[in-house]
C-alpha cells in the first residue's frame, strides 16, 4: 500500500541504523559488521528500496558500464566481437553498451570518453578523431587503430594475413589477381592491399588489378559488375576481397550473370563471418578469431580501469580456411560474355 | 600548464559572475543576458572547463540516452531497425546505446529501467521479465511483446504476413508445406506457426510439417538435415522458414547435399535481410519494413519522454517480395536419394 518512493532514510529508521550505515552496506559493505550488513538488507528488502545508480555513480565516479563504439553495425563481422567482449564485461559486473559511430556526430562521440558517461571505452572504428579519445578514461583500440592514440591495440596482422590469401591464389595458378579494397584511408584497407601487393611482387608477378569497395555487401555486388565488364581476357581470374560482405556480393553478382564460382573465378574473402560457410560455393576466406579479439580488449580494458599499465599491441593468430571458392585457373578460354544467361543450379 | 582539472568556481571567476550564473548558462542559457552568456562561454574556453555530466543529468534526472534491449546481436536482422532508431533518437539530441539481452542477466536488464540509467528504452526482446520493466521509465516494444506489459508496441502482423507467405506457395501448387518455427515461447514463433496453419486450413489442406528452429543460420541448417532425411516422397516440396537467416542456412544444406532450389524444394523466408537478395537463388521472402519500425518506435519514445500518453499499437504493413527461390513442384519423382553428388554450379 506504499506509495511514495522508499528512501534510504526509511531503511535506516527501520534498521535502527544511520543512513551513513545503509550508504555503507551498499557501496562497501566489507567495512560493516555481518549483523548490521544483515538487518539493513533485511530493511532494504521489506521497504523495497532502490538505489539512485546516478547518485552512487556520482560519488564512486564509476558508471558500471563500458561503451563500444563500432562503426557499422549492419557489418555481421562484430557481432561475435562484441558477444565477447560483453562475456568477460559482465563476469567482472559491467555492463557493455554499444553505439554505431555512423549514426552519431563526433561531438556526441567525445562525449563517451568522460569518465562519467562509461569506465571506459573500446574502439572499434579508426577513422574518429584522435583529440577527443585522449587520456579521459581507459581506452583500448581493437581491429582498427586510430594513429595518434597511445592506447593498447588488439589486432592481428592484416598485412601477413593477405599476404598468405594470395600466396594461396599464386600457388593454385593464378597469374591475373584483383583486390577489392576496404574504405580508402581506412588502416586496415592499406595493410591488406599492401599484403596483396607483397605476395605478388615476391613472385615477379604484375600489381593487382585494384578495385575500389567498402566493406559493405552492395559495394562488392559493384566490383562484381565491374569484374563483369572487363573484357573476358582482361578479367582476373581470381579475385581477393578485403571483408567477407564484400565476396557475398561479388559472388551474387557474378553468379546472377550466369557465369559460376570457382570455375569462371576464383574468390577469396576475409573474416570468416558465420553465413559464409553455409553459401553455395561455401567461401575460402581469412578466419579472424572474432570472439578472442572481444575477450582479450574487454581483459585488457578491465586491468587498466584496475588501475594495471597499459599493456602493449596484442596481435592475435589468423587462419587460411580452405573451401569451394578456390580453384586452378580454367586455361580453355571459356568465358565469353555477360549475357550468358540465368544461372543453373 | 594547467594541471588541476579546471572548476566551475574558476569559470565563475574569471567571466567575473557568480557559479549559479555558470550553472544557468550551461543548463538554461535562455535565462541569461546575451552578453554575461558570451562572456562565461569564453571562461569557458580558456579555462578548458568541462561538465561533470553525471552532476548534471543527476540534477536534470535526464541521461541522454535511450537504451535499446536486442536479443541478438548476431542476427543481421536487427541492424536496420537500430539504423532507424539512432537516426530519429540523434535528431532529438539522445544517444541510442543498444545491450545484446544474451550477455546480460535479469538483475543487469532490469537496472536499464531505472530513470538514472536512461531516459527511455526501446525493448526488442518479448522473453524479457514483465515485472521490472514496469513504469520506471517510458518503455516502447518493438517487433516482439512482453505479455503483461502495458507499452505501446510497434510491430507487424505476423499472422497475416505468415498466411501471404504460404498461400503464395499454394497458389503455385504446393500441397505438401513445411514449416520451420522461431524459438518456441517466442511471440512472432506462434504468430507465424498460426498462420501458416490458417492458410493451409483455409485450402482443405493437411496441416505443415513443423521443424523447430530458433531464427538462427545454425538452426536453418538443421532444418535442412532433417528435412533431407525425409524419404523422398514425404519430403515437403516447398518449405516456409520463419526467419531468412534460417533460410540462408536451410538452402546451403540443401545445396551442399546435391539438390537444388526451387527444382528440389520451393524456400520461402521472413524479414527481407540485406544478404538474400544477393544469394543464388535469391530469396523470395516477406518484407519487414526495418527502418520504419526502428524510426516509428523512437518517435514513439520521444513523445512519452516529453510527456505525452502513450500511443495505443502501431501495425506496419509487410509485403510479399518474390524472387528465384519459390517456383511450381516439379511433379517428376526426380528427387533419389541425399548422396546425389555435390552441387553443379
Amino acid at each position: 500500500m506504499q506509495h511514495q518512493r522508499p528512501k534510504i532514510v526509511d531503511v535506516a529508521r527501520l534498521a535502527g541504523v544511520s543512513t551513513a550505515t545503509v550508504s555503507r552496506v551498499l557501496s562497501n559493505p566489507d567495512v560493516v559488521s555481518a549483523e548490521t550488513r544483515r538487518s539493513v538488507e533485511e530493511a532494504i528488502r521489506q521497504t523495497g528500496y532502490r538505489l539512485n545508480h546516478a547518485a552512487r555513480n556520482l560519488r564512486h565516479r564509476r558508471t558500471g558500464g563500458v561503451v563500444a563504439l563500432v562503426p557499422n553495425l549492419s557489418n555481421p563481422f562484430f557481432s561475435q566481437i562484441l558477444a565477447g567482449m560483453a562475456a568477460v564485461l559482465a563476469g567482472a559486473g559491467y555492463n557493455l553498451l554499444i553505439a554505431d559511430t555512423c549514426a552519431m556526430g563526433g561531438e556526441t562521440l567525445l562525449g563517451y570518453a568522460e569518465p562519467s558517461r562509461a569506465d571506459g571505452l573500446i574502439v572499434l572504428d579508426g577513422t574518429l578523431p584522435a583529440d577527443g579519445l585522449k587520456r579521459r578514461v581507459p581506452i583500448v583500440l581493437a581491429c582498427e587503430w586510430i594513429p595518434g592514440i597511445e592506447a593498447p591495440r588488439v589486432k592481428i596482422d592484416n598485412r601477413a594475413a593477405a599476404r598468405v590469401a594470395v600466396e594461396h591464389l599464386i600457388g593454385l595458378g593464378h597469374r591475373r589477381i584483383g583486390h577489392v579494397m576496404g574504405p580508402p584511408g581506412n588502416v586496415l584497407s592499406e595493410a591488406r592491399l599492401a599484403g596483396t601487393e607483397q605476395a605478388l611482387a615476391a613472385q615477379g608477378l604484375p600489381p593487382p588489378l585494384v578495385l575500389p569497395g567498402d566493406f559493405s555487401l552492395d559495394s562488392g555486388r559493384l566490383a562484381g559488375e565491374a569484374w563483369l565488364a572487363l573484357p573476358a581476357e582482361q578479367r582476373p581470374t581470381a579475385v581477393f576481397l578485403a571483408s567477407d560482405a564484400m565476396a557475398c556480393g561479388f559472388i551474387g553478382e557474378v553468379q546472377h550473370c550466369g557465369l559460376a564460382v570457382p570455375r569462371d573465378v576464383s574468390v577469396m574473402g576475409f573474416d570468416d563471418i558465420e553465413l559464409v560457410s553455409h553459401m553455395t560455393p561455401a567461401l575460402s576466406t581469412i578466419r579472424q578469431p572474432r570472439e578472442a579479439i572481444g575477450r582479450r580488449a574487454a581483459q585488457c580494458l578491465l586491468a587498466m580501469i584496475g588501475g594495471e599499465a597499459p599493456e602493449g599491441d596484442i596481435v592475435l593468430p589468423t587462419e587460411l580456411v580452405l573451401r569451394a571458392s578456390t580453384s586452378p585457373p580454367v586455361t580453355t578460354p571459356a568465358i565469353k560474355s555477360r549475357e550468358a544467361g540465368p544461372a543453373r543450379l
